[in-house]
């Protein structure tokens, strides 16, 4: 099952070249898994602040599909695709008018805010994960290879 | 060879877990690869505006090996690790304080600005970037597989 | 009448002293006026685009009143302070947690985009924003006198 | 006496409107701020981590003069227009090719990071601004009226 979020490309959001700045991907990434978190009964600065867990991210990939642009909204799928001990990757895919723009993956270790050493991810987040787990898309190029 | 560059760690680079937010590496790349081609003799401006030749980002990916903080100095290296014939793969590799910090790549497309349609690299910077070459370096996990 | 919106302050919105970093703000004041436009039939894309309207700034200021962090909704009210023959003046007010966070306003000249040159405000443009005129609030200081 | 400093536009700077979006100015205003510090011998990071002494914004303004685009290098100057027991006003000029582009201020509250309260400036900061002490420029609008 996949999380589902929307993020209106900003005025500001567009680069030189007219067209979604790239690395404002990255931003809409964190922002969908903030939400992801707030929308299912986990505030995430409490899981921050109180709970002291982390989940920086130590890994992040994405292709960039088409452009977008000021105006557009862009409607995001995240989901779980694999979950470690201690880490997790979290899978994006976004599409505005129809087609695929950006489809990425982040893999986020758990940690201790408190000591920023790895820690297993707690039960209550396994299970949580565990609900919006689906399988590896096929759209992500995992070989690393250059287009 | 690499192109070396330096990017300042800003007091506004930080998130909410006191490090420096991990799509702002993304806009560093870019800004280490604006640099790349102004300090090489092709004002990137002139590049886009006057020759209208593009290079928008159709991948991009990065592994966030250490944390990094406001006040620190990425000292960056950048490379062309591959090219094709109307793509080149960027590789980046960022250190502070003694450590590896960031390691990513980029792969660009090349356009003509004027339709947004892949066109061959333009054989002057085929030369440019031929003198940037260097092999893939064994850092970046190109399995995709999670930690 | 005063416009409503709301803010969601974001784990990357931090800056090293752990609060917003100011700048954000305006950043806010922005994405306010984009919904200002869009929600009351007015696309802003199409206005800047289709009609060749825009709205630069040509002065912006704001006085930060209490600190604001990652967590916290900024509840917004924007309105009409003064419209002159080819500028407009919006007034923004933040509030959170029960107390005043930021109070600003931003002077927007109209021009014609194809020639970034001012133009009197179109009198549909006059007409709605007429409907969210309200006094000069009393809270701004006018005097630009330091504190 | 005015402290130089030089922000070079990039490529994600500009807005939708393919110039700089007025944020960003801001954004230019602390780099400077910091920079001004790091040059004269009071490291910004050590300022606040390790005297914790912190100066938040407490107003902000400017005047967006003309427009700038990728490419441009704004030639900033900034000085202290005035010094209070407890707070200090910077004022900040930007040029680009021959012409004022951006002017400003910006009041910033000196505060014990320890406690968020404010506290005297201390001496040696005293000391500091007094030598970039200037009187008070004639180019900034004081009197809140709109243009």
């Amino acid at each position: 099952m996949a999380y589902q979020s929307h993020i209106r490309i900003r005025f500001g959001d567009e680069d030189h070249a007219g067209i979604v700045y790239y690395p404002r991907f990255f931003d809409f990434f964190h922002r969908v898994l903030e939400d992801f978190f707030n929308d299912n009964g986990h505030a995430y600065q409490q899981v921050l602040d109180v709970e002291h867990v982390g989940w920086p991210s130590v890994h992040a990939e994405a292709d960039f599909r088409a452009p977008i642009r000021f105006g557009d909204v862009l409607d995001m799928d995240m989901w779980v695709e694999r979950m470690g001990r201690s880490s997790v990757t979290m899978a994006y895919r976004g599409r505005a008018r129809g087609q695929d723009v950006i489809v990425g993956r982040v893999i986020s270790a758990c940690i201790d805010l408190r000591t920023f050493k790895a820690q297993p991810i707690p039960d209550k987040y396994r299970a949580f994960f565990e609900r919006f787990r689906d399988p590896p898309p096929d759209w992500i190029d995992t070989t690393g290879s250059p287009h």
